[in-house]
C-alpha cells in the first residue's frame, strides 16, 4: 500500500493542493496537518474584520474544517504540527493533541506560508503592540479598540487594554498594504493615525509616482503621514505611549506593526530542502523543491516571474491557491506547471484604487536587464461628458530594445483595480507597446474613454521608445 | 506641387486620420469635408444626452470646429458635402454653401460613417417617430419629451409635439444598443417603456445567456418587454397612437426606431470602389481600399477580426479613431497597419453593466470553422465576505480542437463593463482556456475574488474542452 500524500499547512496553498487531488484521484490518500484551529481562511480580509466591515472571523472563512472532512472526505487535522521531515524514511514528525507520532508519506507538499516580520525595535513586547499575523491577531487588534467582538480568554488581555483606556490614536510602523489598509481600518473607529514608513514613499511594490499619489489621498483622509522616517522603538511602561523616531516622539495609544512578512521555511530548510536567493524555498515549474517528493507551494516558496524569467518570491492569494491546485492536478497524475506570476496586485486606500503589475520602476528593470523607459499619463475613468468619471493615473514601464511593455502601476477612484489585468495579460504575452495601444477594448460613456486608459498610456510609452 | 490629403467625414475616423497626419506630417496639407455642422462628436452619447445626465449637446462634442481649425490648423469645412469621386482625375465633387467645386486630391479617406437603418414600416413618416441617427435627432427627441431644450427652429415641430400633448409611453422598435439605453433614458423621464425585438432575444451579439439576464432586469425596472414580435407599424394620424404588431395595438405616445445601422458606401460604390461581403467598404490592413489612394475608415468600412481572421464590419467608435488615426499616420510616411478587431463592447442597461468580445456563441463559431463548446458561470464580484458585492454570469465560448478562448460575454451589477478586457487581450493573443485561466490577475476583497470571474470561467471552460 502506498503512503499517503502529506499537506503541511491548510490555508489557501495546502487546501487547495489536498481539494484537488482528492477530486481528481480520489482514491489516493491526503492528510493535512494544521498547526492553527483556523484553515482556508481570507487573511487579506482581517484589515475588513478589524474596520468593522466583516462581523465576524467566521465570515473569512471559505470553507470550514468541518465542511473539508465531512463534505469533501478530507482528511484534515488542525492543531496539529508538523515539526520536521525525515527525507530518507519519508516521515514527518507531528505534534498533536494526543502527543507526538510519526507520519509517513509518498508525497509532501510544504505549503507553511508565511509570518509578519517583527524588527527588533525597542518596546516590541510593550502591551498594545500588533501585528497582524493571524486570524486571532485580527480578534485581539479589535478588543483592543473596544469593539465588541465574542470574547475568548486568549482575548482577555486585549478587551482589558480597551477597558483601561479607549484608544484614540495609533502608530501604524510600516506603509506596505497592510498599513494602508489599517489605517483606512483604524480611521473608521476615529482613531488619530500615524503611518510611518522608513522609505520615501509608502507601497514600494507601486512605484513613486502611484505612491505620491496615494499619499495626498491619505493626508486628505486626515492620516498624519511620517515618511523617510526610521523608528527607534516603541516607548510606553504599561501600555503604549509614543512611538520614537531620533528626537521626535509621537504620542499614541497603541501600534501597529506592520513591515512585511517572511517565508516560513526552517521546517524544509531543517530537512535540507534549497532555498532561493530570495529566501523562500526554491521550486521548479511544478513547484517541486530539490527533493523530487517535496513540492512547495504558497507563501513559503518562490515562483517565476513571468518578465524578468527569475525566481521571485511575491506572496500573494492566488499563486498560492493556483500552485496549490496545480500541485494537486500533478499529484493526481496530471503534471500541471504552477505558473508564472506577474506580481499583480490591488489595494484600496480610503476611496482610491490602487494596483500594479510587473516591473514598475526603471531601477528594477535595468536590474533584469532591460532598457526601460517610463511614462506616466492621467486619463478619464470615463467618456469627458458623462456624470461622475474621475481620473486614472498611469505609469507604464517598456523596454526600449524589444519594445515590451514591462509593468505598470495605477491609481484612481474606479475602474483601477481590475483594468490592471489588462496590462497583467500582455505580460504573460509579451505584448508591445504599440500591440498593447493596438487592442480591441470595450468602450462605452459611463465606463471608459473611447480610448481606454490602458491604450492611450500604451500610445504614449510606444512614442517614447521609438 | 502635390494636391492635398482629402478626408470625407469629420467625425471619429476622418479626424483621427487629420489630426495625425497633421501632427506628424505638418507640411502635408488636408482638408476635411463634414457635410453637417458637428464634428468629432460622442454619438454614443445621444442617450445620456436624451436621458438628461448631459446637459448640452456641446457637451458631447470632444473637439469643436473652431478648434480643428484654429489651435491644430487643419483646413475643416463644415456643410460642404462629397458628391462624387471621379478616381482618375483624382478630384472629387463637393456641394458647399457657396455652390459645387472639384478637389483635387493626392489620397482620400472615406469616412462617411453609417445611418440609422428605417425599415419599410407603415407610418414611419408619423409625427413623433424618431430615429437617434443624429445630433439633431437627439435634440428632437429630448424636446419631444417636453424637456427645456435650447429651441432652434428646425427644433419647431419637436418642441410643438410635447406641447400638444406631453408624451407618457414611448415605443421603442429594435433592442439593441440604442433600444437598451434609450429604455434606460425614457424611462428617467417617467416614461412607460415598451421595447419591440423581432428576435427571441434582444442585445444579439451579446448571446442568449447574457440577454436574458438583460431581459430579467428591464422588466424589474418596469420596462414593457415585447420579444420574439415583428411590428407591422406605427399607428397614428396627426401623431403617433399605438405599435401594431399582428392583432395587437400597443397604444404609445411616441416611438424610437433603432434597429441597426447601415454603412454610407453610396460615394464610394458610386465611383466603382468594392465593397465586402458585409455591405460595407472592403480594406486590406492599412485601411486601402482597391484603389491605391483611396482610404476607408470608421462606420462605412470593413476590418479584420482578430478570432476568425475575416472581413467583417463592427461600427464602433474604438474602431473609427484608431484606425483613423492609423491611416493618419501612413498618410505621414509611416505605415501603420488599422490593427484587427474583436466586436469588444460594453453597454450600460439600467444598473447592469454587459460587455462582450470575440464569438460568443456556438452557432457563429461553428460558421467560423471552429468546433465550439460554450460555458456559462456565475462569481461574485468581490470576495464573499466584502460587502456590497454581487454576482457576475459570464459565457465564454472555446474551440474543442485547438483549445483556444474565442469570446465571452458577461453581464452583472459591477466590476462588467472593463474586466471584458482581460478577455479580449486574450483573444489578440490567441490564448487557450488553459492559458488564460493561468494569468496572474489581480486581487484584493474589494475588487474581486482570489479567483477572478475571468479566470474561473475559463477553468470550466478548460475542463469542458478537455
Amino acid at each position: 500500500m502506498t503512503a499517503p500524500v502529506v499537506v503541511v499547512g491548510g490555508d489557501a496553498a495546502g487546501m487547495s493542493a489536498a481539494s484537488k487531488l482528492n477530486r481528481d484521484a480520489p482514491d489516493r490518500e491526503v492528510i493535512v496537518f494544521e498547526r492553527g484551529e483556523w484553515v482556508s481562511y481570507g487573511a487579506c480580509g482581517l484589515p475588513y474584520y478589524v474596520k468593522g466591515a466583516v462581523e465576524t472571523l467566521e465570515d473569512l472563512v471559505a470553507v470550514t474544517p468541518e465542511e473539508f472532512i465531512e463534505e469533501r472526505g478530507i482528511d484534515l487535522r488542525t492543531n496539529h504540527e508538523v515539526t520536521a521531515i525525515d527525507r530518507e524514511a519519508r516521515t514527518v514528525t507531528v505534534d498533536g493533541p494526543d502527543g507526538e507520532f510519526e507520519q509517513s508519506y509518498s508525497d509532501l507538499l510544504v505549503a507553511t506560508g508565511a509570518r509578519a516580520v517583527e524588527p527588533p525595535l525597542d518596546g516590541m513586547d510593550t502591551k498594545g503592540v500588533f501585528t497582524l499575523h493571524s486570524m486571532g491577531a485580527g480578534a485581539d487588534i479589535r478588543q483592543a479598540l473596544g469593539v465588541e467582538t465574542p470574547a475568548v480568554d486568549s482575548r482577555k488581555a486585549a478587551t482589558e487594554y480597551a477597558d483601561a483606556k479607549s484608544p484614540e490614536s495609533v502608530g501604524i510602523i510600516g506603509g506596505g498594504y497592510v498599513g494602508i489598509e489599517m489605517a483606512e481600518a483604524f480611521a473608521e473607529h476615529g482613531l488619530d493615525v500615524h503611518l510611518f514608513e522608513m522609505l520615501p514613499h509608502t507601497l514600494q511594490p507601486f512605484g513613486a509616482e502611484t505612491a505620491a499619489t496615494v499619499e495626498n489621498h491619505l493626508r486628505e483622509k486626515g492620516v498624519n503621514l511620517h515618511l523617510d522616517t526610521a523608528i527607534d522603538g516603541i516607548r510606553g511602561d504599561e501600555r503604549v505611549s509614543a512611538i520614537t523616531a531620533g528626537d521626535a516622539a509621537v504620542p499614541v495609544d497603541l501600534a501597529l506593526v506592520g513591515v512585511g512578512v517572511a517565508p516560513n521555511t526552517e521546517l524544509a530548510a531543517d530537512a535540507g530542502i534549497e532555498l532561493g536567493d530570495t529566501g523562500a524555498i526554491a521550486t521548479d515549474e511544478y513547484g517541486r523543491t530539490n527533493d523530487d517528493h517535496i513540492y512547495a507551494a504558497g507563501d513559503c516558496a518562490e515562483a517565476t516571474h513571468v518578465v524578468t524569467g527569475k525566481p521571485d518570491h511575491v506572496p500573494l492569494a492566488l499563486t498560492a491557491n493556483r500552485s496549490g491546485r496545480a500541485i494537486g492536478q500533478t499529484l493526481a497524475g496530471a503534471p500541471t506547471p504552477v505558473g508564472d506570476i506577474a506580481g499583480t496586485a490591488a489595494v484600496k486606500a480610503f476611496d482610491l484604487e490602487v494596483a500594479r503589475t510587473g516591473l514598475v520602476d526603471e531601477e528594477r528593470g535595468r536590474a533584469a536587464g532591460f532598457d526601460p523607459v517610463s511614462v506616466t499619463i492621467t486619463a478619464p475613468s470615463r467618456a469627458h461628458y458623462y456624470p461622475g468619471g474621475s481620473k486614472i493615473e498611469i505609469t507604464m514601464l517598456g523596454d526600449r530594445e524589444s519594445g515590451r511593455v514591462l509593468g505598470a502601476s495605477m491609481v484612481g477612484r474606479e475602474g483601477v483595480a481590475k483594468r490592471i489585468d489588462t496590462v497583467a495579460t500582455a505580460l504573460h504575452t509579451e505584448l508591445t507597446a504599440h500591440q498593447l495601444a493596438s487592442l480591441d477594448l470595450a468602450y462605452a460613456p459611463p465606463f471608459s474613454p473611447v480610448w481606454d486608459p490602458v491604450l492611450t498610456v500604451a500610445k504614449v510609452l510606444e512614442s517614447k521608445l521609438n
